[in-house]
């Protein structure tokens, strides 16, 4: 009865998984009273489901290309307060589609892309930044960020929070962005111990902000609990 | 000063522990400003308080077991996200009762129980799954998750939550069941990684949908993680 | 690229670290936009940053005698479910300040003090207790446990939160204490395994009634966990 990591487990549904146990799922028809305590859309009778222990910001991410990629939407983003005794968040993200294969195809294109937005994180044992930036946000940056759409988009995460603290003001002093959001433990976070600082407008100013913020971030997390290196490889 | 773990501490109010990080203990007479503070009903000046590190389902289970076999109520269950790094919940339920000795008798009964009631939760570094069932819900079902009280009930648990949201779609479509609730991280939880789906109507229905869940839910947790052994001895 | 833990990461807000990877930092000049963000009050331009991991009242205790011996308020504290894998929280405090001189000697003052403010928490795999007192409560007491200023003042904590709750009751019936607060895991924490008892009156009183908890507390502990020694040196 016991099933070996890895093997696939003979269920339809199944789609794969990624780095930060991250898991792919679709479902074709969901049950309708289901669908109703989901509060889902009505019209979207398939769903994609990606969800991690480790992540929220990777996948939310890698879910921006799905969603640019397919013809799905994407109903829910919760986040969890996990990372397996980290600082910071898993998630729970669902796609609506009219299709299941759209749903799929959706999933398949996140899975892939979570191993190049995990690329700058960057973690010890005493916490770790994160940094995200992308040339023109769509649908799950505009649902998770409130992202203004079709714009450069970037965000500086750091934990313990106070370490987020000093990379949101490098960043913001660094070039010419727009403040797009401010998230910390008790305020926009799911308690989780960081400070998010979200930020749109000119690709270059932002991904120039990003990359300030990581060089701040990384020092003082180094200083904290030594050598941090990326999760897979930096793409920023 | 110091005292070996399992030894009784000498303290009247303490009455065991269990699986979990569980521990049991009593209070005679709350202190009446603890008692208003507490939000306690003043028509119970004895307490029992069932609290754990690791669980609520198991835990609300066995102190429903509890108030059908003694003397006293529910006064309330809170749910802490804790596991200990884990993905769901630590728990703190208190008992209300007019004599000290129903209290305890009470937390007896809880303690053991929780043994079997942990049955049918399996883990495995990536996450776990947890199964529970009845024939007849009581008032710790009725209070923690709105079960209609005398009726069958059981709950499916995921986590990480994406498992949870499969494992809910699969129990609905395998019987007919009435859906009492739905939990995700974000509503209904505390930011657990968690999806729960809680069913009522007839017994063998909700025992075949309970079951159901748990296959798709082990076989999807097993691919991320390896082997999911029941944490004591499935019973459902 | 890589920095090793303890050096100093060459950075100007950087200060200095503590136990429970407690970090402080400053910020001469926030950015006027971040400020706007955080919520700051505009007549501090500069802000002292005290983040850590594993504990909140260390650390608001420290800033409490930081307040005390600076030229600075205490502008938020903000508690993140942390204490990786622990069942408490980890803290998020910025204090506000005219010049960054008096910011800076407020986090070096906090810094020291953590050291001593972790001498009677005592932790082992099942969970912690914590004991903090204060002669004279200041700002960052006022403002975290909205403690009478100028009065002793003294804590409790459990964590499984059932053992918080026997405290809180050894507590109150030890000695003729006021009852500032109550917290669990559903009301005034950030979802933490802990119960909290908050206490003023006379500084006798409150010592003797902390001193009780701390007895009772760590004999709970110890039976479900072994050995629960002081982080650092008790100093209650």
């Amino acid at each position: 009865e016991s099933f070996k990591a890895g093997a696939n487990p003979g269920i339809t549904e199944f789609v794969g998984t990624a780095i930060g146990d991250t898991i792919g799922l679709v479902i074709a028809n969901v049950d309708p009273i289901l669908h109703a305590k989901m509060k889902l859309d009505p019209k979207y009778r398939s769903i994609g489901i990606l969800g991690a222990r480790t992540g929220a910001g990777p996948q939310i991410m890698a879910a921006d290309e799905a969603v640019k990629a397919t013809n799905t939407e994407i109903v829910s983003i919760e986040l969890a307060r996990d990372t397996k005794g980290g600082a910071g968040h898993g998630s729970l993200i669902i796609f609506g589609a009219e299709e299941v294969s759209d749903a799929r195809r959706a999933i398949e294109v996140a899975l892939k892309e979570v191993g190049r937005t995990m690329g700058d994180v960057y973690a010890n044992d005493a916490g770790h930044i994160e940094l995200q930036y992308t040339a023109r946000a769509s649908h799950a940056l505009v649902k998770a960020f409130n992202a203004p759409a079709g714009k450069a988009f970037g965000l500086a995460v750091g934990a313990p929070a106070a370490i987020g603290v000093l990379m949101a003001d490098v960043a913001v002093k660094t070039a010419n962005v727009e403040v797009v959001g401010y998230s910390s433990p008790a305020s926009g976070t799911s308690f989780s111990n960081e400070v998010i600082i979200m930020l749109s407008g000119d690709s270059g100013a932002v991904r120039q902000a990003v990359i300030a913020a990581r060089e701040t971030g990384r020092k003082l997390l180094e200083t904290m609990g030594g050598a941090a290196a990326s999760a897979t490889t930096p793409y920023i």
